[in-house]
């Protein structure tokens, strides 16, 4: 049977490599072309580590993990020096009981029969392996990286929450009410009242053995114009890019998204003025992109995640062995909606291709201007 | 001010490299890793370059490009060498008259404020230079040289058509109804019925000097599974970001895309079955992709485009050189809607993404097997 | 038979991308991440290319190729747009009669076997088409461009020579003699003494239907110190890399090369030192790099040419179809020494190399600061 | 000051990242790329590491490292997965007090100012940080790999000794030789009798305080024709690319070298011949390459390596932050004579880059054929 070579690295010169399995050892991240000479420590990784945590409150797996991210190199006296940054949480509550059992019956909607396809068998499946959600731990600790680097060389925030959950639709909201509001819920919604019916509609799927899914909704403050690479390596192309590395992630859209491709040219446009001295746009359908550079707006992306996969219902499926069609049940401990766990993920994602972007542009310098 | 270097390449193995400028001398692109003894003409990239012609019928520019395809090098005796193949068109009828006058005008939904800012001023600012639809006349020739590897080697087969104009969406419809009928209107789109509505619209709207967006839907057949790069190399994320680099894109969605997050698990998760001794999916929700790696389903996708930012109405903007607010109108030749002219763009994309995967999966050998 | 992928593009973000033939109709390069803003024209590109042009005395191929640059991109009202640059040479005095006799015959020293195994037989095997020397003058095109913007940012200079020919040495000379004399005479030495005997020795040999090779130094002047990429993409690294695309060379090696292996390390060692305000090293065996970082002193590095394979006598070789061992001569017109006509070509792909690392190192704007 | 970033990856599908450092916590690599169901197990990685482990007999460094194999992911019931890799050496006997005292005076040979110039500072000067032959361990590591690789999927065997030491030059030997002699003295020499006289030459130069340098010398056996990638990813030019990653290395040169050019071409030309049904060359002057594409013959390439620049001599250098001239003297336990040590670094490059061109060239499956 045949198979195929992964990829594992994204970004051109804030360049990230992942690897690890969920019930192996670890997962973990390399960074290289990280400037030296940005204060960096272990708490500045823990803590973004911690927004993406299972095991909070009653919407999510109950899997307790530490998660406690270990800082392996690159990193001296306080500082990266400008070396590689490896980092990776160690796998400690790994329960691989089920998985031998129906190594043989993929899941619907998981890799497990893509995977299988592709590394001839060979693939580690024990909780999806290389393709599990746990891995998003790394991309958070790699994010945290270039969310540091992004607003310590260039003012940059960076904002997510959940716009939609099942279907539940958060009112429009300011970035100030998301900042305020997103983490004070466990769905991480900027809109607290629509908060308590995405919780409820969660737990009601959950009792049903059923899952959900929604809309991470983020935006990039303060992101200086011109940054981008037509005309391939756009805003739009490496933000999509690594927004769809995310497990779950079916679609990707930038400002009004698909909705501004029902506007008249008249009520699509932005126009521009002049605020404070600076050119702006009057209004930002656009989503702070054109022509794949950014044009000094807030950049704001839209992310849709499918229901978790793994539901409590049996479901229909194909041994690969015998070729013979059957019905499985899945047991263990997931996610009834992945989606407030995904809000840092979503963050980090979009620092690490804004942070690779900046640096391309000339804006971060090769050393950081500090103080002494 | 600050600038910014380009990426113009995409692609890992089948590689291509773009360049030239709507009122340059040409546009074109180096293809390279492009199997040797694939069999490939001029004429077969022309067919490709006509169906993307501008001046078919009332809804798009009057610009009479000839647009003859001029192969420069990687063929020898009908067939590709392995060498790079240089592909390109001469820009003959240009008229660039009209952009000097507004060179510090920037057009709202344009590139040209966002380009000046990162070229300081030195880019070729004549009818949006290196960010005109224009140069998607070498992504089409790009795709040209795709599709044939894909169909020769693989039996792939990648068909789009309009799916939406101005709001205007054509019924659901089978691959077989699209290959059939999209060619036969001015809008290439799949369902006859909603087409003649589409033009009428796109007519209405020109009428009114404004313009329409839409949504291209492709499909790619007969792809084997195990096709793709996890994790960051993702079949969803390598195409969108393909998709992202034609001018006007703001959503690019897989399968139900966001319709999906408004599932529940039972709802959104494809069975798997046997048939005819396959192994495949009962229901396609998931866009023929899992893990972001095919599963052996069509690989389908949904890519949105704004209006066309040239309207005929006076819009606001700023003057970059004063500094003030001024009033513009735009002249030129424009399509009131990009849409049906993307059609081939998109496959030519989708082609270029897939048949470097399909090479990296090993599944198409370095030399091709011919008779000779 | 198996084949295999080429790979024609070199660097990371000052990238350039080869293309064409020796018997097809051009030879080019694109150029892409050049910063926008430098002053170029054609006349900057073709006074480079005149310096690797045949026909110039006695010493070289009677091939009568006019080599005219012809730059079709990337370059607007006299400066680089920040577009990707595509220029190139159309092949006008093609004699492709004698190549169909001999195709299934492999030269001895060429590249015709190696080249036939990979592309199972396709690839254009006229004058050693891809393989030929003559894809080296889009190397020499895109030193151009590589040499203009060290010049203009940083004051590089980069000189290289024909050290050795024949096994003739030329003395030990400082820049200034070289920058002085090597343009004065056909085989671009230095050592005007050194160079009498040389051109001597070409046509001793070429009058025996023999050939020779030699040994072309460089040195980079002006770089700062902290140029390079470690730890993969040393200087030495990239620098190597980039000169063994250059057909025939067969040893590159930097400062004193293999000789300081056959030192002691007091002997080996550069001291540092003040001078004029700045650390210098008191030696520079070490050809100005350390730990594969400029140290600030020139760069110089020696690359050695294995003879022109080409010459005008019986060889044995075997019919590749008939896999019979057969003798066979080679006509054509070809150079007897082709050093001479090296030394530009390895002064640009330096330039090329060096450019590279110098934006990668932050020492060059994206927007290149001119009086405009 | 200015710096610059590292790039720590090398090769195109198999790809290896690199990270640690000297004195942190570990040493190692990320191997991306493998082909899925390799036999690969933590000896088969200690087997490599074991050859270069210091502390071996009187010719090396006394620092005592157990340097044990850590393998974190990648390889799942005894097999690779076609997940990343990632496989460490964690520090252990680490002595840093010197190198505080030392930290402004930059010793002679080592890149201790480029890097403090590069990276503003913030470099981890200890043991020479990043730049230390301690990162050789990584580079052994994703050799073993590649080693296992190559030899199950090709029979590809690489086989390198120490050619020559202080000047001191091994008699030209076969690889039989070499296969049996060189792992039977402390030197890694295939001539036992030369090798008496480097142990000697060696632990002269260290009672003086004084080092040596020496030349590597390596073949690979039985790779299949056609494999390298031109124009610019030539089997020449990525070794040494590779290879100058080794510290110490200022010379890099395929079959004859250097002295091939001071041959006449009718003297360096190896013909074509026919052998037990194969086409083969008479002579292999080349080195195994020829056009950058490997002919099937054994690929020979030598290595020259300065030496140790840690002395027991006073030398003179320059305080970074005084700007004064001053004199030091190295303390510390170092190699007098890297060489012996390098064998398994140069064999590991090598199989690292031919792994890469052997998978790019489709001569290795991207599953493993195995019996199960």
């Amino acid at each position: 049977m045949r198979g195929m070579r992964m990829s594992n690295s994204i970004g051109t010169i804030f360049r990230v490599t992942s690897f690890g399995e969920s019930h192996g050892r670890c997962v973990g991240v390399v960074v290289d072309g990280c400037p030296a000479g940005l204060r960096l420590s272990t708490e500045d990784i823990q803590g973004e580590l911690d927004r993406r945590r299972p095991g909070q409150g009653s919407v999510s797996t109950t899997r307790a993990e530490g998660d406690r991210a270990d800082l392996l190199s690159g990193v001296f006296n306080g500082h990266t020096t400008g070396a590689p940054i490896c980092m990776l949480v160690w796998n400690e509550d790994r329960d691989s009981s089920g998985y031998e059992a129906r190594r043989w019956t993929p899941r619907p909607g998981h890799a497990d029969y893509t995977a299988h396809v592709r590394y001839g068998g060979f693939n580690d499946y024990r909780g999806g392996g290389r393709f599990s959600g746990r891995i998003t731990a790394g991309f958070v600790m790699a994010g945290a990286v270039a969310k540091r680097l992004l607003s310590d060389a260039l003012g940059v925030e960076i904002i997510a929450h959940s716009k939609e959950i099942g279907g539940l639709r958060a009112s429009d909201l300011g970035v100030d009410a998301i900042r305020m509001n997103a983490q004070g819920n466990p769905v991480r919604c900027g809109d607290p009242e629509a908060a308590e019916r995405m919780v409820e509609s969660i737990m009601k799927a959950s009792a049903e053995g059923n899952s959900l899914g929604g809309v991470v909704e983020c935006h990039a403050l303060n992101l200086p114009p011109g940054v981008g690479g037509p005309v391939f390596d756009t805003l739009e192309g490496d933000l999509a890019k690594a927004l769809y590395a995310i497990p779950g992630v079916k679609a990707v859209e930038f400002g009004l998204g698909q909705e501004i491709s029902r506007l008249k040219g008249s009520e699509s446009n932005d126009e521009y003025a002049m605020k404070d001295g600076r050119i702006v746009t009057r209004t930002n359908r656009a989503g702070g992109i054109l022509g794949g550079l950014s044009d000094g707006m807030p950049v704001t992306c839209s992310v849709a995640f499918k229901p978790t996969p793994s539901i409590g219902r049996a479901q229909r499926t194909v041994d690969i062995e015998t070729l013979e069609e059957v019905t499985i049940e899945i047991g263990g401990r997931h996610d009834p909606c992945i989606v407030p766990r995904a809000v840092p993920v979503v963050e980090g994602m979009v620092a690490v291709v804004l942070a690779d972007h900046a640096i391309r542009a000339g804006l971060i310098p090769t050393v950081m201007e500090v103080e002494r």
